[in-house]
Formats: structure tokens, C-alpha cells, sequence
């Protein structure tokens, strides 16, 4: 039974994990934290725990932790997660770690998008980039997984068959994507008030969202040279899940049937990565771990569709899997 | 040409207010004021009025607008409206205040269920209580109009024929309400975050919301004994409107033929309550000042559906009404 | 490992069983029928179960499910269901059966109700009410379970205690409740069409509802004497979950301290039903098997507050809990 | 007062027209048409026009609809409209047609994408596109409108600077559109029932939307040479209101500067199009018949973002301010 201890358990990501642990044949969380401001029962900070959670959320003690866990998932901000891997790590925990500390493996570019200075470069360099389906040999050996942000994997999971193939121009590729809104956290603002943001959708971090250059830097792995990306978010009326839908120019002649074929040989095997021919709906995916992805091709230009729900294969779900990797578990396990 | 000053106008009943004017053909909005930390030019605080309303929102300056306007809509919280209407009286600007100061007589239960001590008791005596349909002619009479709160409106205009009839008991009387969130105001808060409301419906105030004695107040006086009203309201998750469900044990024997023709006679001529022969629906009303109202016997109880938009004839719209109302004009316009 | 058929697995009571025991450790589905019309691949009626369920949806073949499933969950229409029971049962198969056929025992009220002549007494006077937290005896020596309604599950579960106890008067019982729309089932109508639903809330069924005789008749039963009910529910724009807000009328002194110490002496040990201290949301209970109960007294009366999930402890989770039971499994398996 | 009839009154788009007449000072509903299986009272149709439009909703009949209306306002599908056009203006009244048979200048485009025989070849020649920002000329000299597709009006209104300036590529534009669902009429579909919708997100029509060759049309007598445009549309959980983002390469160097000057130039003067400096939300113009458009460079490309009401700017309100221009009223009667 693989113990598993939540930092940051009072958010969005603690919480989905907890549901998802709660139906792990082997593994159980063992230990909740937060900031002391957040600690409390479990079950009063989310109600829907009420008779399932009886752990409290308790500060940070790395003791304890290191006593009670095989692995951490660490639900922390990013510039937060890096204060505490390092000691996390020399405990002996397997860290999965839900920011962007360890994904960026350009430090300047980390540095530029997320405004402070990378204190754990050591680190950063040994971590997994936590996206199965693209990088499971990495993920075996770490004991760091850099859990990839919802966009990095909602759009990876539709540009990778067509970048490893060389199929498409990687100078002017378009990601428009719209996600919902738990994806902006548990904290209330004024974008995200139930007035404004009912019957409402709109785009945000024009040219500046921190997962472009997450997206870029994917890309450019499973491409081999570099790709440009431009990323487009929105954020939509609703709770979970989001949609990407993808534009590229192929270089050569491409039609339905190649890329159909092309996506069915990639994924082959992968349980959570589901291969449409037609078009795929947010809701097919939410609640569950998979990305369900359709590629096309209209007037010219190949157009992918990605579905995944943002806390699940998006965060938390992909995090199990990831943890069912490090402890050589089941992939599916608890995510059925 | 009735000129408008809008006290409070970076909130959602401001905004609805203003909606209401641009289209009123003999009033218009000539003065904007809200707390320093709010003002700026009102196509910013709200964009839905970019090249629609050019008016900045100012810091309330008493003078410019006594010399501005002929009534101010003072959408200001409770405590805070008393502090501000002598003046504006004593400037000779009439004042539709949309807060609670100016509602309940009873300055002991005022002050129990708003905790503070009310300020200006003197023009609470003359203040007439705005509800048309049952106030009309106290309102024709006044400078300083006390609008009503959205339950009460909905609720009363539900109860009222039957208190007035005498038809119902008056110790067992339940009022079971679910409100859009627009109720809650402009500023996020957890239990108003896209979220956590989405999807969701709770009660809250349990036993303790402040338009349980003002219904209660409103019943008595309409019933000409004292009234006992439990009422209890939930949030639902919708933006706008709410629907009071009305529980009452009949008198006397009671059937739905004597029930639509009291509710027929009783509100014949007004404009803005419809008696409904079937159920109404919260969509029915949206976005207009209008009230439908469904009485009906059920089980040997009498049972009262209520709709209205909560912003409109349950704040701004009803403060039009009373405007019209106050300058002689036709009550329905802007309205229409 | 149990085997279940899904017949009517083309519904959303039917979709709903499938998720909860693809998590099931001791369960599996082997058999998914439908109306012709509505048979093929199970993941292309609903694609969420891509990769997850290969079975496909067959026209019901009763040797075909004799042979694959110890227990058949019946997601049928009212009237269709009593055409299939009794083969079901004489071939030695258990039924959980999600219509109204088996839950109401009094035939004449059945036939009034359900407007159609009952044509299998002799298994109805056998059916166990499925609701385990009043009747787990009776559920445990039976082979043809009444899984109950959506209402009368939220509804008993916060009325029990206090018919138990005899502690309200049983002659103006009001039950008011707001239920998701996912409770209309997945044929699309005018009422239920997203821009009419949408932002939308209104009554029906007013009088008329057919949970209200079945609550009557379990309210009856656990108080020991006749129960009335005055039920009135609405529909609101979400898609799972319900709230009941029961209003009583006490017998005799009522404090908060005894309603609570009640509430969790009759709950003990039950685990799908927590008795809260503070309001519940639908949102604590959307996707589990949980009833959320707050009892409290307020002006006079008795508010109970009740939520749960119509598709989990309203249908399909209830189910499963009851085939738990059935089979001398954990009755929380699958369910957690 | 311009007297105005609605053919097609039981539908959303005659709804809301309705709902903009009601509030003009110029112009009066004197007539409403259906097909006859949805004929009745309006206000049981549409309960909301209860007390405000005591109309009935008749069978079209010609003269009396000469007789009692200056225009109408053709609110039909495709292909039905152009059976009524030719007699409607043989009879002397002025059309401002909603569907798409007088959009499409090429018949051969119309008939492959509406799969029909145009049957009024003589009065699509002299129809004019009723989007009055780009063809406002044309539209005073006729006496037949083409009411333009909310997708073409929101796209075209964020492409037409760009086109007529020559300042971007002709052959690579993309627009990605997310769609309210009231866009899709008012008939029930298992696409837009409640439970599936909500909380869903989904593209749709992919490479065939008939709002694909519209926009194309329009782009090109805009640019004055052949313009190809990738559109793609998505239905979001909302009722009302659309975004498009519109992708296109610059031919030369851009900035935002003079990308914001060149739409300021383009725009100016014209009410109903708002030029922003930052992004725009869809709920900025629910119920208004603006349009905010914000175009910038980003990463090589130029974004340009725009939305709009589909029921008003998209449909019913641009119908009324070519109503206003027929008529040579203020083009922003009725429409405040």
C-alpha cells in the first residue's frame, strides 16, 4: 500500500486527488497539509469528505511527513514548491509536484514567465516531465515528477503524433483553447464571481500565458527542432474540463485516413489517450483521466480537437498515474 | 425631463438602474457617484456601457449633485444610505433609497437585525414604503421612498390578497425562496466563486434573514393584524430572478376558481403583476419588472408561486416605477 | 465477482451504474441491453466510455442474460418494468428494479398514480423497499428490490427520525424540493432544452407528483400511522443533485441540541447519511452515494434540510449499495 | 410609426424582436405569424410578453399582413423564406429577411451548402447584406435585406479593417467561434438538452458551416480580391452571446499601435462597434445589439478578438437597425 501525503491538500488539486485515492485499491493518503491558515478537518473544508476523510489538514511538518509517506503530491503555487523539494527528496519521499518549478527546463525562460529566481536548479534538472504517454521511460527512473500544466497536456496530447512525424510547418502553429474555471484555483475574484462569469467567456493571458512557453518547450522535444506556438486560452462558463482545438499547416499532402492512422499507431496502447473520428465533447471527458483526441483535416490546414477535464488528466488524475509509474502499480489504478 | 443621480452606481443594481434609463424616454442619468476607491469612467467598470453612458462615477459631491439632479437613486448599503439621505433631502432631491434603512418602522427590530442604531428616525416616520401595487398612493405623497427588498417585493406581492382577504392563517405562514446570485451583490466571495455556486443550491440566513421581520412587517400591516412569516431562502445558481414558494393554511374552504378570481380582481389594472393560471418560471420575468404570480389549493393548503428579477422589479426597476410614480409620469416607462 | 446486466443501459440511471461498478471490486457488467433503437457500441451512445466499456447494448435476450449476470438492475420506464420481472426472477436472476412497478404497495394508488392496470401483484407484495438505511432487513432476504425514487430518498431520509420518534404532527407535512434536470431522463424536451433550463427555475408536477404517494407510503410506515405529505418539487438549472427543505410542525418542545442528538442516534453507523451542523450544498453530495441531513428548528417549526445526488443515492448508487447488500458485500464497495 | 409584422413570431429570434419593438419609439408590432401548428397568444407562447403583447400569433396570411405592416421581418428558416419573399414585395412591403436565402450572391454556393434550388434568383440580385457598418449605402436603397449570420457579423466586423487596409494575408485566415446555444433555434435536440449541454463544450460543423461561404463572400468584396477563411464554430453552456478569434498573418510589420488607430479610423462613427484596448467578454454586449472588437499583435500574428449578442447584433437587433435605416429613423431607435 503506497502511503501518500497531500501538500496543499485545501485546494482544488488536493481535493481531486483525495477523491481519486479514496478508490486506490493500493494506495491511501496518510497525510494532509496546508498553510496553517487553511488547516482544519479535512471534511469541513470540503463537506463532501464528510464520513470519507477523517484526516485533518494539518501545517507542514516535515518529520512527520517524511515518517508517514512514501510520496508527496505537492498541490503548491508555483515559487512555493521549490522551498520544500529539496528536503522533501533527502527524506527519501518521491515527489509529484503540481507547479511549474520543475517543468521549464530553461531556466531563463522560467525566470522571465514566473518572475523570481529558479532556487533549485539541481532539482530541476533530474525531474520527469510527469506526461506518460510521451515520456514513461523518464518517468520509471525519477523520484521527481514535474506534473505538467492542464494546456500542456491537453495540447501535447494533439500536436505530438503530427510533430514526431514531421507532418506539420512548426513556425505557425495555433493552439485556441477554452477552459473552465476551476481550473483559476479556489481563491474568489472578480473574473471568476458567479455574475460575471454565468452565460459569460472570454480570452485572457494574451500573449503571455505561462504554458506557452510550457507547450513550446514540449514541442520542441518531441519535434526535434524548435516550434513556435502561438497559445490562445479562454475561460468559459463552466466547472471542469477544457477543449483545445489546434491549427497547423501540413508540409505535404495529408488526408482524414493518414491522420487517423497516424494518431491510432501513436497511441496505441495507451489506455488513457482515446483516438474519435468525430468530434469529441467536453463532457465525454469530465471526471475521468482521459483525453479524447480528433484530427482533421479542413481546407488546407490540420485541425486537431482535444478534450481532458483540467483537474484530472489535467492535475490530479495524471499525478496517480504518474504515481502508479513511480511504484511500478497498475497505470489505470484508481483511475478507472 | 426628470434628471438622475445614481449614488452607489459601480454595483449591479447601479448598472441595472442605468440600463433602465438609457431607455426611458423623460429621465435620464446625469450624475454618477460611488466610494472613492470605485470611481473611475463607467465604460470601465462595466464595459456593456462603452459608447453607451459616458458619465465618469465620481466621489459623491452633495452640492453637484443637488444642482444636477431632482432624485437620487441611492444604492448604498444598509447603514450607510441614513448618512447620506438627510442631506439629500434637505438639498430638495427626492431619494428612492434601495437599502434597508428606511423600511422597517420598528426602529428596536432595525437595529436587532442590522446591528447598529439608526441615525436619522425622523425621516424614517415619513418614509412611504415602495411597493406600488399595495403603496401606491403613500408613494405619490413623498420625497423619500424606502424600496423594497427583493424577497419582501416578491413575497408580498404573492401573499397579499390573501392577508387582505383574510383568508389564510396568519401564524403558520411559509415562504420557501431560491435567488440568482446577482442578489449577492459585485463582490466575489467564496460561496459566490464560479466553482463552488455552479452547479449547486443551498439555503442560507437560516431562521435569521433581514427580510423575514420586513416581511413580516409588510404582511402585518396588509393583514391589519400581526402576521408570522417563516421564511427561508436558498441561493441557486442562476444569475438573475428567484421564485418564493408560498405555503399557507386556508381559513375557510378554499378552491382554485375563488383563488384566481381573488388574485384577478385584486391586482386588476396593475401593470406589472400577471396571475398566471399555470405555473410560472423564473425565465418568465428575466430582465423585466414584471411579477407572475400563481396561486393554486393543494392538499388542503393554499400554495403561492412568485416570480420576479431580483434586480429588476426586486431593486432597480421597482426604484423606476417609484420615480415614474413620484414625477406623475406613466409608471410603466422605461419600464416597457 | 458478481455479475450485473444493465437493462435500459442506454439512460442515465444505466450510464450511472456502469461508472460505479467499473470501480467495483467485486462486481463487473457482462450484459448491457436497450430498445432496439437505441443498441450498438455502449461508448458510442455515450463516448465517456471509450476504452472503458467495450460491451456493446443488445435488444434483451432473457437466455443471454440468465446465463451472464447473477443480478439484472432494471433502468426501465414505469409499466415496462413489471413485463420483465417475473422471467427475470423465475430465471433465478435478482432484480433491482429503478421504476415505480414494485415501490408502492397499495395497487389502487399504484393504478391511480401510474395510470395503468398493475400486472404483477404477486411479485409486488414480495418487493423490499430499497432504501437500506430503513429497511437493510428486509433488503437482505429478498431477490426483487424497489430501488426508491429520487424525492422519496431525499425526503425520508430527512423525515425519518422524526415520524420514528413521533415527534411532528403528521397531518401538514410540507416537503420542498429542487432537483437537477438530469431527473427528466435523456430524451430532449421543450422544458428541458438548454435555452429554456438555462438560468431557469420553476415548480411542476404541483399536486400531482408521483413521489408523493410513495413518500406517503414510507412515511407511513415508519411513523406507524398516516402520514400527509404536501409535496411540491421544482426544477432547477443544474444538472445532478437535489435539496429537500421538510417543514414540521412539532408535537411538543423542540430544541437544536435534541433535533441534532436525534439525527445521530437514528444515523449511527449508517455511512451514506451525515447529519450536519450547518447547511449542506448539492455540491457536497454531486457524484457520491451521501445524504447530507440538517435538522433544525426555527420559529416554531421543524426545518430539516436534506441533499443528494438523484443519479448516485437517488438511482443508480442506491443500487448498487442494495445489490452490495444483496450479495453480502461491503455495502459501501464501490461507492467510496 | 412604422408598422411591423413578424413572420416566424414562435421562434427566438421573433421573440426578441418583439422584445426591441416593444421598447421603440418609432415603430409597433401590428402583426405575427407562425406556422399554424404554433400559432396562439404570444404570451402563451413566450409567457414573458404576458400583459405587454396581447397579439395573437396567426397563419400568415398576405393581405392582411399588407395591410397592417410597413415591413416584415422574415423570421423563417432557409429555403421557406424565399416562397414568401417575392409576394410579400409585390404587395409593397419592405423585407428584412433572417435566413440565409438572399445572403449568398453565387447560387451555386447556396444550392451545395443549402442543398436546394434558389427559386428567386431576380430579388437576390437586388437584395443588400444588411450589415449596415460595411454596407449601410446599399442598404438605403432597398427594400430587401439580407439579414446577415451572427457568425458573419461578428467575424466580418473583426476582419473588415484588415481586409479593406490590405494588411493581411487572404489565404490563411482562421476564425474560431464559440457560440451561445439559443443560436440554435428553439426546437429540442439531444445536442442542446440541458444535461448534455451543460457544462459541455464542442465544435461542431466542422468544415461545412454554411456561415463558412457567407463569410468568405463578404470577406472578399471587403478585400476586393479572393479571401479563404478557416471557420470553425463551438457550442459553449450559455444562452446568448458569441466570440469569435480570428487568426490572420500581417503581409507586413504590424503593431498594436497601429493596429488599434487603423480600427478607431475604420469604426468611427459607428455606434454599434466598440473598439477596445483590452478584452473584450462576451457578457459585455448580452442584450445589446454592440459589437466589441480587440485587435493585437501577438507572437508574429494578428488576434483579433470580437463578440456580440447572436440574438441581437447577430440577428433581431441588426434587423432593427436596418429597420431604422429603411425607414430613415436613428439607426439607434430601440436599440439603447
Amino acid at each position: 500500500m503506497v502511503r501518500v501525503a497531500i501538500i496543499g491538500a485545501s485546494g482544488y488539486t488536493g481535493a481531486e486527488s483525495i477523491r481519486i485515492l479514496l478508490r486506490h485499491a493500493e494506495a491511501k493518503v496518510t497525510y494532509l497539509t496546508a498553510l496553517p491558515e487553511e488547516c482544519g478537518a479535512m471534511q469541513e473544508i470540503f463537506p463532501e469528505f464528510r464520513g470519507r476523510c477523517e484526516l485533518p489538514v494539518e501545517p507542514l511538518d516535515l518529520k512527520k511527513l517524511a515518517a508517514s509517506a512514501d510520496v508527496a503530491l505537492c498541490c503548491l503555487p508555483h515559487r512555493v514548491s521549490m522551498q520544500f523539494v529539496p528536503e522533501l527528496l533527502r527524506a527519501g519521499v518521491k515527489v509529484i509536484d503540481f507547479s511549474a518549478d520543475y517543468r521549464l527546463k530553461n531556466v531563463k525562460v522560467y525566470e522571465q514567465y514566473y518572475k523570481t529566481t529558479h532556487t533549485d536548479t539541481a532539482n530541476l534538472a533530474k525531474a520527469a516531465y510527469g506526461l506518460p504517454e510521451l515520456f514513461r521511460k523518464q518517468i520509471q527512473k525519477t523520484n521527481l515528477v514535474a506534473n505538467p500544466g492542464c494546456f500542456p497536456t491537453c495540447s501535447m496530447l494533439a500536436l505530438a503524433p503530427l510533430l514526431r512525424e514531421g507532418l506539420v510547418e512548426t513556425n505557425s502553429i495555433i493552439v485556441n483553447s477554452v477552459t473552465g474555471v476551476s481550473g483559476g484555483g479556489k481563491n474568489p475574484t472578480a473574473k471568476f464571481h458567479f455574475p460575471y462569469m454565468d452565460e459569460n467567456l472570454y480570452p485572457y493571458g494574451i500573449g503571455v500565458h505561462r504554458h506557452m512557453p510550457e507547450i513550446e518547450q514540449i514541442a520542441t522535444e518531441v519535434a526535434g527542432s524548435p516550434v513556435r506556438v502561438l497559445f490562445q486560452p479562454h475561460a468559459g462558463p463552466f466547472d471542469r474540463g477544457m477543449l483545445s482545438t489546434v491549427y497547423c499547416r501540413p508540409k505535404a499532402d495529408v488526408n482524414n485516413e493518414r491522420l487517423l492512422s497516424l494518431y491510432a499507431d501513436f497511441y496505441k496502447g495507451e489506455h488513457f489517450v482515446q483516438v474519435c473520428q468525430t468530434a469529441p465533447a467536453v463532457r465525454d471527458v469530465t471526471g475521468t483521466n482521459y483525453c479524447h483526441v480528433f484530427p482533421t483535416f479542413v481546407k488546407g490546414t490540420v485541425v486537431v480537437f482535444s478534450v481532458i477535464d483540467n483537474l484530472t488528466k489535467g492535475a490530479s488524475g495524471q499525478a496517480i498515474q504518474n504515481m502508479n509509474i513511480l511504484f511500478g502499480l497498475r497505470e489505470t489504478m484508481g483511475l478507472e
